[in-house]
Formats: C-alpha cells, sequence, structure tokens
C-alpha cells in the first residue's frame, strides 16, 4: 500500500509546519442546489440574487456553510486521518464572500501540539485558511483534534498550546464589502423579528425536526470532498454504523433555526463548537438557539448577533447539560456563532 | 415560541387579503440536474440546449413542474401549514418559461372561504401567482385547502365560494413566444406520434415503475422550500412514516408519462388535480394517461393536449375509482392538465 | 400499450444499421456537483478551474465519466431494453473534453450480430459515437450484449462477429489539444507519484469502502436518462432487489482509485470491461488497480498508464479469478482502461 495515503500521527505535526491540502475546488451552482436539497436552507440573501442585490451585493452568495465545509474537507486527508476526535473550533471568520465560480484552497499551520498523558494519543491545533482564486482569504479558523501516534515510543514534543480567543471580537467581524440592510425586506425574508427584538438570554425553540438518512448525508459528505471512512463505510466502525460527519449537523441546525432566525443572514464568525455526541441515520434533528450578545457593525442596517445553536436527537428544548456538567445524550451540537443582521 | 412561525389558521383568511410570501429564488443549472436525478425526466425539450433551440426558443428552460413547485413551496408557510387537506387545483396557466439564473417570487390572493358545518375547520381558496424577477408572472393557480380553526368559537365568516373554470379553455394557454414545432425532430425527441395520432378517449399505461426512497422525496420537497413537517419528520404522524409531498408525485408521474407521451413537451394548463390518497417511501409509482381533448394553438405546428394523468401505487392500469365514486385505494394522483404537442 | 416502446429484440437489429439515440442531453455545472455529491471523485482536473488551467485547459471539463454515462444512457432504449446481459466493451475512446453546457447526442452503429445456438437469444454488438452541439466525436466505444429474440422461429442472421482490437493502442490515444503537465503542481493533485514511479504489474489496494444506498444509485442512473426497469422497480426483478447499474460501480471504483492513483488525471481509452457480478444496495464498494503498461504520448509531460481497476464487494484485494478460471462472487467490475498521468 506504498501509494496510497496513510494519514499523518500525532508526532508528523510539528508548530509553524504549513500543510497544502490537495485538490482545490471550484463551486457553483450545482453546489448551490445541492445546497438546498440536502438542507431545509431559506435564508433569503442564498435563496435569491435578486434580495442579495437589494442588500448590496452583486449575487447571491454560495452559502457560508459550503465555504465552511469546502475548506475543512480539504483538510481531512492532511489533520483528522487519524483522528480520535474533533475537538474544538475557535477564531473563526468568515473574510470574504464566495461566489459561484470560485475556486477554493485550504491550507492549515500547526500551532499547537500536546501529547496526552497516555503516551498514546495527543492534541494537534491546526489555523485554516481557505482561499479563493485570487488567493484572497474567505475563510480562518482554528480547529484541534486529538490524533494517535504510529509509534507509542516516539518521544513526546514541547507542549505548545495556543492562546485563543473565547469570543471573536464584534469588532473584527468581516461584513462583505457593499453590504447594507437599509432597505431590507422582512416581507420577503420570511420574518418581522430586527436585532433589537432579540434579547441577550431569549431562547429560540425552532420547531422543526429532519429525521436523516444515509444517502443524504453520505452525498453531503462526498460534495465536501470529506473522505473519512466512519462516514461511508459500514465496515469500518464495531457496531456497522456509519458515522454523520459533524457539519452535516452544523448545516441542519443552521437551516432549522431560520423559523425564528430568518433574519440572522450570514454566518462571520464561529467562536466555539463541539460535536457533543454521534449523529447516526434514523436521528431527527432538531435545534434551538440562545442570544448570547448582539454588536454594531460600521454597515449601515448591519448588526451582528452571537448565538449558541444546539442540535438534539430529541428530548426537550433548552436542555443542554446534565447536573455532572456534561451534555445530555441527546445534545448533537453546541455552537457559538456571530451572524449579521439587520437592526 | 414567539419568534417562530405558527402558521395561518382558518379565522385568518379573509377574500381579498393578498399574502406575500417569503423567500425569493433564484433557480439554475443546479436545480436542473437535480430534477433529472429525482425523476426519470426526459422530455427533449427540458433535457437539451439545442432541441429548445430547434424549436425556436433560445435555451432550454427549467421543466414547467420547477417553477410550479418553487410557487407552490413558497406558499406553504402562508397556506398550509395548519392545512388538514389539500383538496384541489383549478384555472393553473404557466404563462412564461422560467429560465436559469431566474428568480421568483410568490403571492397569493385569498378568494373563497367557507366554514365547515363541524365549525373546526373550513375551505380557503387562493389564487397564486409566481412572478420572476422582472414582475412578469410565470404560473398562476387557483388551489384550495381545508384548514384548522385556532378558535372553535370565531365567528364564522361570510361564505365565499369562487366560481371556477371546470377546464382552461385552450384559446387561453399561453404558447411561449417563439415557440415553433415546424422543424420538430421526432428522432430525437424520442417517439413519432404526434397530436393527430392520440384520439380522446385512448389510455396509455407508461409501464414503468419507480420504488421512491425517503432520502429522494425530501430532497425533492426541500429544494422547492417546502418545509411542511409530515414530509420531513418522523415524529410529526402517528404511524412514524413521513408522507410524500404530492407535488413528488406529479413530477414522478409526468415524466413516467414520456414512455408514450415523449411529444407531450410543454405543461401549459392545469385544469384539476387530487391526490387520492397519501403516497409513503418504498411505494412505486405508476402511471397511466388517458386523453381528454385536443386544441389547436396559433403557433406554428403547435397543438394542445388535454390529459388525465393517473399515479398509482400498484392495481391494474385505467382502474380509477371503486363501485362507489371514490378512488381506489392504489389511485395516488389524479391530474387534468393541458400539454403542448407537435400537430 | 401502442404508444409506448417495447424495445428492440435480436431480430430487429442489421449490421450496419444506425440507431439515431433519442433526447439529447445538455450537461453542466449541475451535473458536475451531483457527480461529486454521488461519488468521492477528488481528481483535482475535473475538480477546480484553476488546476484544470494550470494543465493548459481553458476551464476544468466534466467528469469523462459523465460523458461515458449520458452517451451510454441514451442507447439503453435502443439496445439494452430487451438485454440479458450486457458483455463486454472494446476499443473505447475519449476524443474530446466535455464542458459544461455542452450537449451530448448518441448514435449506434450495429457491427456484428450472431444468434445463439439455444435459438432464444443473440449477441449484438454497436460502436457508439457521442458526439457534442458542434458534432464533434467526444466518445467511442463497442459494446455487446446478449438480446432476446421477439420470435423464437425468427431465422437467424448470417453471423458476423467484429474483428476489436484487445488493447487500444497507445499512439491512437487522443490528449485533449492544449494539455500540457509540465507545470504539473503534485502538492494539489494530492499526490507524489508520476508515471515513472508505476512499475507495470504493480498492484494498489485502494482502501477505501463506500456503502451503497438505494437512494444514490437511482439518482445517478436517472441522471443520465438511463431508464432500464431493473435499477427502479422493486417488481422487476423476481427477488425484489433492485439492480445498481453497472456505470455506478464503474465511477465510485474509479472515485475511489484516486487513493494510489490521484495523478490518474484523464481517462482517454477504454480497452475492456465485465460487470462481474451484480451490486446490490448494501454492498460495500472497495477498489484495487493494477499497472498493466505505460506509454508516451506527444503532449508536454503528458504519459498513459493502462490500469486494471477491479471493483469488489469484500473479499481481498488482488484476488480476481477462482481455480475454475471463473470471476470471484466478491467481484464487481474488472476494467481496462488508459489514463493520461504527468511523467
Amino acid at each position: 500500500m506504498g501509494k496510497t495515503n496513510q494519514g499523518r500521527f500525532f508526532e508528523d505535526y510539528s508548530v509553524g509546519d504549513v500543510l497544502t491540502h490537495a485538490v482545490p475546488r471550484t463551486v457553483g451552482a450545482g453546489e448551490r442546489a445541492l445546497y438546498h436539497a440536502l438542507y431545509p436552507a431559506r435564508h433569503a440573501l442564498y435563496s435569491s440574487d435578486t434580495f442579495a442585490q437589494s442588500c448590496g451585493l452583486t449575487a447571491s452568495p454560495l452559502d457560508d456553510m459550503i465555504a465552511f465545509h469546502t475548506v475543512f474537507g480539504k483538510t481531512v486527508p492532511d489533520v483528522s486521518l487519524n483522528a480520535v476526535a474533533n475537538l474544538g473550533y475557535a477564531e473563526g471568520r468568515w473574510l470574504a464572500p464566495v461566489w459561484p465560480g470560485d475556486t477554493l484552497t485550504s491550507a492549515s499551520e500547526v500551532i499547537g501540539v500536546k501529547q496526552n498523558s497516555n503516551g498514546k494519543t495527543g492534541v494537534v491545533w491546526v489555523r485554516t485558511t481557505g482561499r479563493n482564486q485570487h488567493g484572497a482569504p474567505v475563510l480562518d479558523y482554528v480547529r484541534w483534534v486529538m490524533v494517535r501516534k504510529r509509534d507509542i515510543d516516539a518521544p513526546a514534543p514541547e507542549t505548545v498550546v495556543p492562546d485563543l480567543a473565547k469570543v471573536v471580537a464584534p469588532q473584527t467581524l468581516v461584513v462583505p464589502s457593499g453590504l447594507t440592510f437599509d432597505g431590507y425586506d422582512t416581507a420577503l425574508s420570511g420574518e418581522p423579528h430586527r436585532l433589537s427584538d432579540y434579547k441577550v438570554g431569549e431562547q429560540i425553540d425552532h420547531v422543526d425536526g429532519v429525521t436523516v438518512e444515509e444517502a443524504e448525508h453520505m452525498m453531503a459528505t462526498r460534495l465536501w470532498q470529506n473522505t473519512a471512512k466512519v462516514h461511508f463505510d459500514t465496515s469500518a466502525r464495531p457496531d456497522g454504523t456509519r458515522l454523520i460527519y459533524g457539519g452535516h449537523v452544523i448545516s441542519m441546525a443552521r437551516a432549522l433555526s431560520f423559523n425564528g432566525l430568518a433574519n440572522a443572514q450570514m454566518v462571520v464568525g464561529l467562536n466555539a463548537g463541539a460535536h457533543a455526541n454521534p449523529c447516526l441515520a434514523g436521528d431527527t434533528i432538531r435545534a434551538w438557539s440562545e442570544v448570547l450578545d448582539t454588536a454594531e457593525t460600521s454597515a449601515p442596517g448591519v448588526g451582528a448577533i452571537r448565538l449558541r445553536l444546539v442540535a438534539t436527537k430529541g428530548g426537550a428544548p433548552f436542555a443542554l447539560r446534565g447536573e455532572d456538567g456534561k451534555y445530555l445524550p441527546d445534545v448533537l451540537l453546541d455552537l457559538d456563532y456571530w451572524a449579521l443582521m439587520p437592526t
């Protein structure tokens, strides 16, 4: 098997390494339509050229999560092929819209390593940047994963744990050039609620649920060229189940959040995220949100809302952790992000 | 749940109300490809730019049912979220082709209300119009649904039952500008049969069947941004099944009807339609048609054929109703439409 | 059922007949995205406009298998509706890239007929050519199928067995105009291995597996407008299973072969192919390859590699035939093709 990629192990990462991820990807009208077929996505800015134009953009950009999944998918062969767990995200910012026809590349810098006390695994932190065909960054985020060692006797590297912001400072969020919500039409966007209608601490049950199927999550995950075996091959896990890509749950929950957050249009910051429990075909994904903060931006009529987005596979809304402080078994995702909303 | 849409109830509709449906939608090459992946669609005018150009069009338009489903899907949050049943269609006309890149919006006028004698529900009639980004109407049809009352004690409105045509008069059908079938190539279209080869009363068994899967009907229904719970959430119905969107059956049957009606190219009128029985994943959809009428148009070589299209989930072709006058249990759809066909 | 297509039977084919297959098809950005959703396709030339441009092309062409499936699909109603078995392929050459927006047509010439000794079936050989909207051939291949006779008493035709090349001579392979691998970037393509790194006789286990679902293979097969009943209708085969289109297995195996053959970029020749055993939903498709030959081309930096691509549904890699010379029961596909690779 000398020609095939066995992936990197913990001892293959050194702080400062830059990994150029393979297979640039041109995304366009097809990915856009598939996104709408795979998720109940309805945010008007990503559904309609005319709505996007009324917000000062030249056309409807591709969904922010298409950018995220595409950039993330490219990292899998270099970062997570031998990963035991995807531990967290931080300092994520969307830096420019992705337009149909853009070609995305992805590269990651290793910014931290820490061997675990068991000596069998370690944690690797990478800062991943996605760029378009002009070399302009479209997305930047930190992810850390637990990775197996190839050789248990390999010496532990010097521990470097990066100092990461708990929250992306709202003044550093990037508002797309030209964006304005001054002429924002709430009849067409689907809901009347503006930023001032949301209060910090407010919780919203998004009501709807989607029971997920194997064919859907595999199509989605392949679309992002994420090839981790556990998503596709029933022989990859002892119980014969296929683990659903965590990003599929993110997109499903974000789409479901339209019902109550139709005007949280653009995702611009990723503060934190945890895939709390595995999701499998047959699960019915539901979602609820909590307003964590609001902020101003310098763009006309454009504010920012910080949201906790929780996906569950049942159970009551608004329940997150048990008395032991651990995520409840029905919780799939706990995501902390910034979105742009009309003021 | 103050931020989420609870939908309208019977007493929320008044004759003369105009409902602007949210989330305009740009449709294009991706929706076109997905339509071909989800249905065995083969009508040449919607498959090939060159064939469409040989018929006088600038390019291949999107399938007429893409227009219908997109316009219909937008009405769901305002019209059918609390609907008990979709009762009928009438006076439907396709008014202009939808081209890749067009943005569709949808609005409905309430044209009738009638409370049922049980006092718990009522029937609402709406005339829905889909428009493109130029404001030009692309589709117009009447639909009536049975809707729950929120408050059983709310007073009954004055009954208004609209006077609807049983059939769209053929002289009012709109033939797309420039369309000609004078150079129509039956070798490329797939069948030699022209309008004069079909006789009123003739019945055609379309032979082929498709066993439907959950992933497929959910992808289709999401693509049209139709978010009715019963299609997606196994907990929405007592028996845990997901009801297949009636429009999925329409598109499947229309696509199957290629085999015998390959030259019934463009759907231009919707006279009536009934979703006779629920369709579920695992059902094998088959279709048969009956020729109801033929007519002339003013376009070169272009005639019109009125067809009954029946979808079934088994049973013998050409059986529609039992001795009691009710649809047989295997009948899924009884659709009455006009299509354009070379003379 | 006088209007529907019953398909041709053995006695309907005569050597020299040219069959014009119906329903030209425009393919584009949507088909491209669906191809990436249905298969784990990652070859950089088909994923990225910028990568394709660095190889001298104007943009990323559609995957070579999209051309194959589209051209093949059109032949089904005329060639394989009454086929008992798809027996083989030979002399296949890709003659020009297919670009988004191209419209493909397909025609076949009957080049051989041979009635079987049982008198009930016969073998038909056809040479199929796919052309684009400019009339330029994009693909040419020979296929032979076993077809039922309509009338067992029909006289046997004179036997004509075409003389077919065992291998497409490498000097006749067509390299797309402008293609150069002189600036080929192996960091972006995903693997460092060039033609000189592969040795004749070398075998590569592609490691990954994909468990296939009904919804996926049906969507793929419909996308190519291949309407053979056995792929869609659970009542078409005695055991209620849906037979997966052999081309679905070809595309899945080719995509899986990225892992070890990431630089076998363009498929340009089809020497032979056998669908060894049926594939059904639930099977986990794996693949292995064997290097059969290498050759030069006149294009800068572009060599050719001849590969055997074997798809299995389990079992050990590199096992192909039993002691009886027959394919092992786990073998799905044995394909012999030429691809272009940087030297």
